[in-house]
């Protein structure tokens, strides 16, 4: 079966997010109020042939931890979808 | 209340992703197999004072296509949790 695969990668907490705090400062400017904490990271999305959805999950996951995200810097979160 | 508040950024379908295709074939390098259609966009969590989710849904969409997605070459998804 072919399943949807989003990944998103988000730097840690308590790591400096300089990107982030440019765009909260930007949101700010543009009238956007009650805007805290902007984390940037990088959203993957892929197709996967697998065999359940276990296993696409548990693929993505291997990805994630071989190259998709940095394990020391960087938190991942899997959603598959069929 | 305070939401949390996720939006992926995507490029649009058929508009060149070379980060995409880099991840794609070193995904394949590495030994994954059945991967397809990657692509690379941004993740974008942040922290949003409203009166309900759907005030909080209806801030973030017009913060993406204020400043957070480039709406000629990019989709967006928010997603928004109390």
């Amino acid at each position: 079966m072919n399943f949807r695969v989003h990944v998103r990668v988000i730097p840690r907490p308590g790591l400096l997010d300089p990107q982030g705090q440019a765009v909260e400062q930007a949101l700010g400017s543009l009238g956007f109020a009650g805007v805290s904490g902007v984390r940037i990271g990088r959203a993957i999305e892929f197709g996967l042939e697998a065999a359940s959805v276990e296993a696409a999950t548990q693929a993505a996951h291997a990805m994630c931890e071989k190259l998709l995200a940095n394990p020391v810097t960087e938190d991942f979160v899997v959603a598959v979808e069929s």
